[in-house]
C-alpha cells in the first residue's frame, strides 16, 4: 500500500467521477457551442458546473471563465486583466513568494518595461496587507498575491490585502492565486474587494488539465486566448465539457464535507508533526494557523532529495518543494529565500501534503520511516 | 436513434477510453513532475504518447507540445512563433477563410500594428502556394494557413505551401492549422517544410479540452502560457494526462484503421450526395477532393439554422458552420465571403461532416428527411 502524502502536487480522482465519464462517453459528449437539443444540454450542464464552482467561494456565477488550469488562469487575470495605458509603462505588486505560473508573469512584465515590486513575507510567513498597500501607487495596474502559499501553506488575508489595495487606489485590479486555497480555506469572492481569483480542479480531486478563473463584473478583463468566442469571449476554445463537470463533481463532494475534511487534515498535520517533534533540529515553515493540508519541513544535513528517495522505498510519497519548480535546478526555493531561510537549510526542505483520504496509522508510518532515514543516513537518533 | 452528423464539430469519444479513465482514476493520476516511482511512470505514459501522436504524421516526438486544444495551439504558434525584431513591425500572410482561432491572432497582430496579408481561395476552394509565395516579403514573419477547411472541406497542399515560402524566405516561419486534417489527411510534417502544424483530440474521438503543436527543432517558439516550466519550457501548467493518454489511445485506434474508416467517410459522403442530387438548385462547397468527413452544401431559400431545427425534431444533428461560430451573429460566414457565395446563398448553408460509425442508413435518412423538410418548406420538390 501506497502513502501518498504529496497532495499539494495533485490529488487522486474522485470515484465519483467513473459514472460521470460513462456518461458522458455515452450520450453527454456534444459540443455546447452547437445548437441542437443534446448540445444545448451539454450547454446547461456547463452553467450548472458554473453555479457549484462560484458557490463555493460566493462568487457570481456569471463571472465564471473556464480554464485548462491555475496557469493559465493566472497567466489570464495578470497579462490581460488590468487597464493598459496605450504604450505608458505601469507599476505591479506581488509577493517574493508567487507560484512560477504567476511570478513568470511579472517576470514577463518587467521584460516588457514595466515595473514590479515584491512583497516579502513577514516572519509570520504571511504577506501583510499593509505591507502591499505601502507600495501601491497611482499607476498601479495590478496586485497578485496567493491565497495559500503552495510549499508553507501559509494563509494570506487576501480579501484584506484587497480591501487596503483599493482604499489606496480603486483602479488597481486585485488577483489572488488560489489554487491551493479554493475549496480549503474559507473566501468570500463575492462580498471582497478581489477582481480576479483562480483555482485548479487536480487539487481537490478533479482531474488535471481544468481550472476556473472568478472575475468581479466590472474588472477589466481581455482574453488570453483569442477564437471562437466562447466564454462570453473571454475565452476561446471548446470547452473541455468532462473536465468541468468532473471538476463541478469533485467540488460539490468537497463542499459537502469541507467542515469535516478540513478539521480532519488539521489534525492529521498536528498528529505528524507531534510524532516528530522529538527530532532535534528539525525546522518548521508552516505556520501554525496555515492550511490545514501542507506541511512544511526541513531536517538539516539531510538534502530533501534524498529524503524523498529514501522515503519512496517504502512507498511513501512526498515532494521537496513544488512540482512545478522539479524542473528547474533548485538552487534553493524561491519561497524559503523570501522566508529568509539560508540555503543550507533550504536543501533540507520537504513538503508533506494530505487528502481527507489519509488516515493517522499513515502518519504513523510516516513519521516512523522519517526518523529511521534520518537515523540511518545521519545516525543521530538514538535507536 | 439519433444521426449524429456534427463531427467537425465534435466526436464522440472512443469507448476504448472507459478502461483507460478507470485505470487513471486507481492508479495513474500522479503529478508527471514530480520525482517519485509513480510520477516518473506518469512521464514515460506522457513520453509514449508523444510517439504516438508524433507518428501519426511523420514529426519527431520531441518537437511535441501538449496544449489544451486547437485554439490554445494556433495562438501559440502564430503569437510566439516567430523571430521578433525588436520594436519593429512585420508583415504576415494567412488565408481569408481560417478558423477564429486563427483569424483572431492576426487581427491581434493587426492592432499590435504589423500587417497581414489575407490569400483567397481560388474557384477550387484552395489556398495555392503560387499566390501564398506571391505575397512573401523580407520582413514576413510567419504564414499560416489550414490544412482542411472547416466548414468546406477543402484540403490545401500545406507543404507545397511551405516549401513555396521558404523557397522565398527562409526565415518565414509556416505554420498550418490541422485540427481538421490531422489523422485524417495524410501529413509527412517531418519531411515537409513546416515550422508548426495544430492538432485537436476530441475531432478524432478524443476528448475536448487536449491538443498538441508539433514544432519543429529550429523553429523560434517561445511559451504562451508561463509559469512551471513543463512542456520544455515551452507550455507551463500542470499537464493533462488524463485527456492526454486518451488522445493519444485515439490517434492509435485511427491509425490502425485509417485507411477503412477515410475509405468508408469518402463513400458515405459520396452517398448521401447522390441521394440528394435531385434537389433542384443545391449548391455545393465541398471540393471533389475534400477531406472525407465533411459536406458543405446550400439549399438557397431556405435558412441552414431553419432545416437544422427541422432535422433536430428527427434526431439528426447537423450544423450551419463551424461550432465556434454559432455565438456570433452569423450574417454570413467568413468563409462563404472568401470563396465568393453570395450573401443570401450563404444563409443556407448546412455543413454535415461524418465519422467512421455513420451508415449508409443513415445518410439515407438524413438525406429523406432533408428532402421532406425542404418539401414541406418550399413545396418545390414534388412527393
Amino acid at each position: 500500500m501506497e502513502i501518498y502524502l504529496d497532495n499539494a502536487a495533485t490529488t487522486k480522482p474522485s470515484k465519483a467521477l467513473l459514472p460521470l465519464f460513462s456518461a458522458h462517453v455515452e450520450s453527454e459528449w456534444k459540443n455546447p457551442s452547437a445548437m441542437y437539443p443534446p448540445a444545448v444540454a451539454a450547454e446547461r450542464q456547463l452553467r450548472a458546473a458554473r453555479e457549484t464552482l462560484a458557490g463555493a467561494v460566493h462568487a457570481d456565477p456569471a463571472g465564471v471563465v473556464f480554464t485548462s488550469g491555475g496557469t493559465e488562469g493566472a497567466n489570464t487575470a495578470i497579462l490581460r486583466g488590468y487597464r493598459a495605458a496605450g504604450e505608458k509603462k505601469l507599476h505591479f505588486i506581488t509577493s517574493a513568494y508567487e507560484h512560477p505560473c504567476v511570478y513568470e508573469c511579472f517576470r514577463a512584465l518587467e521584460t516588457a518595461g514595466h515595473s514590479v515590486d515584491y512583497i516579502r513575507p513577514r516572519a509570520d510567513g504571511k504577506i501583510h496587507p499593509e505591507d502591499v498597500a505601502e507600495k501601491v501607487r497611482e499607476d498601479t495596474a495590478l496586485v497578485s498575491v496567493m491565497h495559500v502559499n503552495n510549499e508553507t501553506g501559509a494563509v494570506n488575508d487576501i480579501a484584506g490585502i484587497a480591501a487596503a489595495v483599493k482604499a489606496k487606489n480603486p483602479g488597481t485590479a486585485v488577483h489572488a492565486d488560489g489554487v491551493q486555497g479554493y475549496g480549503k480555506c474559507p473566501l468570500d469572492f463575492g462580498g471582497s474587494a478581489l477582481d480576479y481569483y483562480t483555482a485548479s480542479a487536480h487539487k481537490l480531486h478533479g482531474l488535471k488539465g481544468t481550472g476556473v478563473l472568478f472575475y468581479k463584473k466590472n474588472a477589466p478583463l481581455k482574453p488570453y486566448l483569442l477564437g471562437g468566442g466562447q466564454e462570453k469571449g473571454l475565452r476561446s476554445g471548446t470547452e473541455n465539457t468532462f473536465g468541468i463537470l468532473a471538476f463541478a463533481r469533485a467540488v460539490e463532494e468537497y463542499m459537502a464535507h469541507r467542515e469535516e475534511w478540513v478539521a480532519h487534515m488539521a489534525a492529521l498535520k498536528a498528529y505528524l508533526l507531534d510524532k516528530l517533534s522529538d527530532i532535534p533540529d528539525m525546522r518548521i515553515f508552516s505556520p501554525a494557523d496555515g492550511a490545514p493540508h501542507i506541511l512544511n519541513l526541513a531536517f538539516p544535513g539531510m538534502r530533501g532529495e534524498v529524503l524523498l528517495h529514501l522515503l519512496e522505498q517504502k512507498k511513501i510519497y512526498i515532494s521537496t518543494g513544488s512540482a512545478c519548480s522539479s524542473h528547474k535546478k533548485r538552487a534553493g526555493s524561491r519561497v524559503h529565500q523570501a522566508l529568509g531561510v539560508p540555503a543550507d537549510i533550504t536543501q533540507g526542505v520537504v513538503r508533506l501534503s494530505f487528502c481527507p483520504e489519509n488516515t493517522e496509522e499513515e502518519m504513523e508510518t510516516a513519521a516512523a520511516a522519517i526518523k529511521e532515514a534520518l537515523a540511518g543516513f545521519r545516525g543521530f537518533i538514538r535507536r
